[in-house]
């Protein structure tokens, strides 16, 4: 179902580019073919179109120039170009984001950046365990070449195909191992930056320990290129482990979940990759739409957790070492059944369960998804607020909470009334919007926990920050970009 | 011995707070006790004496006033005094630093805001694995408290009796376990901080995701309180680990270190905590000043490793992977030989040759710290290049390098010729500090690893830092601390 489209933040410049196109032409399209080349530009409307439209909402912009620079040094010309004539950039990557970061606006107000031709793998350091890449490379691109040297990449997301590393820092992307390895953010050694004024910050360093002055990659890193362009990166690998181990769990409830979570992390420390929650709904209706789906277990439970653990050594003791803390779970009441993936084709089914439910979701009819977190001892209430707030206000709501337990980021999706009008319970997703994050607010948690503001947030952002807060991005945001050229009306609902 | 005392930056305020004592009385100090009362300032050149000075170096600082508020409201109130008043303030934890940055100028330019009557432990989340802190509470305290309920706070550095958590942030300190764990960094959820201009942020989210905006909290991570005043922080703790194995292994060269650690890591994951290269040099100084320090093994070696690795679960399990790649270095060639701890005791006399190291060292006669890191690869190159450089041109000076070779992190800090002058060798300080960190930077490190810049090395960064990082760095500094209160002199030459 189609997210909100807020409205253009009042900051956001609406002059259109094409206004006086001959200006246009002269002072942005030409010097920007000249630096670039005419493979490195888009001007045909049809040949933009894959780069206007999001994947999975309905946001299409509309630009009169897409640059696809093939360097940094090319890049960082186009930028100063823009800089020059104050032309607005929307950068974007592999255009996989869930929140219209990367999509430009409708109104030919932008210009598009895409790092699309910057894939080179620059350098891999095998002894100091980093490699550095251009900001271009798609993610699956970056574990397999750690892969193949025997080292770990461990940002791992469903759109790992296809989304490129710069988008992945610019978001600072979670994922499924991040419990484990951090978000993108604790995965970066260096970045290499364009700066809004069209100067390159050569920040690629391959240091593990820096303390010489300010972190200026952190601006850079989640502020959904708002701020810059990240053109390069230099990221950590780990040892790659050689054994795991997968688990689907049963459990009573959101509680019992979180309460074998602290014992297994007691039992089995930093080995844990994975911790999904999910509720039955989301087992069963990831069955009713991919066959190849089943449920491993006899029983039906209200509450599952897929668990991932994996280290260096041997296969059987990892393994020994979770079926023991299932065991202990289940002696505590924690758990009320489960099983250990016997083979990788096992593990690979319990997987699937977990990637199967927002497919399934998105077959359901209209719902409703928030990327919320909120402190782990907080999820089992968080659960139990939300449910009884939606039941109450929109009766026959279906719960459909799944989620990176780990990290107290659920991903609460409720879903219609079955059988409801679609377009009606629509127009319900303010309100329940509204209802869900009001209650993540007030347990001190987070309105998105991974996916970002971009626009599909922007505009809900200020009531949950406090003004002291809101000023003090909004003052980074003109230290750094004073002419807000850089993806405006992204992210900061009235910068500039 | 002393290390170099920068003359006072250009930007730096000069202007003696005592001049005019009345005013200061009626604008400052008057206002200032009426906030925190007797209990919460000192005057008194006596009482105010061990805050003027640095346990290492030779700094001494002179203020009129010292402030020990009880509360971040207190904090917030003085700070909104002195933003009013335009009086510069010298933030300051433990006071333990070694570059200078919590102590105050000479010249009664400044008044000192002490943290250490906040010293509440706020709260600890066991589901959440957090606890929330004033930023006045000592960093064992916090590891103790940690500890008393099963969990690690994994932070452990040779001050961690007298240092303050606000001070490690500041810094964003390191430690020995720092290249399993990361740095302070990587240990934060959320600050509390009191900005420049005596607003609170109250960024204390216990969340492990939250992309809601920048990521406010890593701007005050390792600024040495050149951007606000840490008031409070909310910690991640781990899994507390039940078996741990130590040992001390002999090799030939960095470059064979290097190569063993690189097996070590593919097969003990991150379970190693911690990795330590020393010369042979170190543990003679050591056990020559510290007679219950022995050599645990019956020849002499070039270099040495001190290694420790953690896990949950049994302790001899642990120890056979250790011995396991032990062995697989001896094969190798990586080591040349070897000990495994039998005891707690035996792994106590290990470390204890390293922690032996600094004060054999300060007691030898004149040396030069460097705090520097390179990529890991680079070690070997840094080390043997260094020595070169130096033994050319200082002929008689004897390498000292040890240091955590995980993170690239060298203490490389020669000593001077036995039995030479010690006054002259000191004199020789500036040029060696030239000569190794022009190396370092030609290598793609830092000049300052762990320690941070303060006012030790506050001369040096322009030379190794980029004009747009430079630029960056004090476009940061005015856009949050326009009038230049905080800390003034201390990590940019030249900011206000």
């Amino acid at each position: 179902m189609p997210d909100t489209i807020p409205a253009p933040p009042a900051g956001r410049p609406r002059r259109s580019l094409t206004t006086d196109s001959a200006r246009f032409a002269r002072e942005v399209l030409e010097p920007v073919r000249a630096i670039v080349g005419e493979r490195g530009l888009l001007t045909d409307r049809d040949a933009m179109q894959p780069l206007m439209v999001a994947w999975r909402d309905n946001w299409e912009g509309r630009v009169p120039l897409v640059v696809m620079p093939a360097s940094t040094e090319e890049l960082a010309a186009v930028v100063a170009v823009c800089a020059r004539t104050g032309t607005p950039i929307v950068p974007q990557g592999g255009n996989t984001g869930l929140t219209g970061a990367s999509q430009p606006h409708g109104d030919d107000t932008e210009i598009v950046i895409s790092t699309r031709r910057m894939n080179r793998i620059r350098a891999i350091d095998l002894d100091n365990d980093t490699i550095t890449v251009d900001a271009g490379v798609v993610l699956q691109t970056i574990q397999e070449t750690a892969r193949a040297q025997g080292r770990l990449f461990p940002l791992s997301l469903g759109a790992e195909g296809s989304c490129q590393i710069g988008g992945n820092l610019s978001t600072n992307a979670g994922g499924v191992q991040a419990l484990r390895y951090g978000t993108a953010r604790a995965l970066v050694a260096g970045l290499e930056v364009v700066l809004p004024d069209g100067r390159v910050w050569d920040g690629l360093r391959g240091l593990r320990k820096d303390n010489a002055g300010y972190d200026l990659k952190q601006l850079f890193i989640g502020a959904e290129g708002t701020l810059g362009i990240i053109t390069a990166a230099t990221l950590k690998l780990l040892p790659l482990p050689t054994a795991s181990a997968t688990a689907f769990l049963a459990t009573a409830s959101p509680a019992t979940a979180v309460a074998w979570l602290r014992r297994a992390k007691a039992l089995l420390g930093e080995s844990i990759t994975t911790m999904e929650l999910m509720e039955r709904r989301c087992v069963d209706i990831a069955m009713r739409h991919n066959g190849a789906i089943r449920d491993p277990l006899a029983d039906r439970h209200d509450w599952y957790l897929m668990v991932e653990i994996a280290d260096q050594g041997e296969q059987a003791p990892l393994e020994a070492r979770l079926l023991a803390a299932f065991e202990a779970g289940l002696e505590n009441g924690e758990l009320l059944d489960g099983t250990i993936a016997a083979s990788a084709e096992q593990a690979a089914g319990i997987r699937r369960i977990r990637e199967g439910a927002p497919e399934g979701q998105r077959l359901e009819g209209a719902s409703y998804k928030h990327d919320v977190s909120v402190p782990v001892s907080q999820v089992p209430r968080f659960i139990a607020e939300a449910d009884a707030a939606l039941a109450a206000r929109f009766p026959g709501i279906r719960s459909f909470a799944f989620g990176h337990l780990g990290d107290g980021n659920i991903h609460y999706n409720p879903i219609q009334a079955e059988g409801g009008d679609k377009d009606l319970w629509q127009s319900f997703l303010p309100e329940v919007n509204l209802i869900v994050h009001d209650i993540v607010a007030r347990l001190g948690g987070s309105i998105t926990a991974e996916h970002g503001i971009g626009r599909l947030r922007i505009n809900e952002v200020p009531r949950y920050k406090s003004a002291v807060e809101m000023e003090m991005m909004r003052r980074l945001k003109r230290c750094f970009d004073p002419q807000n050229l850089m993806n405006p009306g992204k992210l900061l609902p009235d910068a500039g």
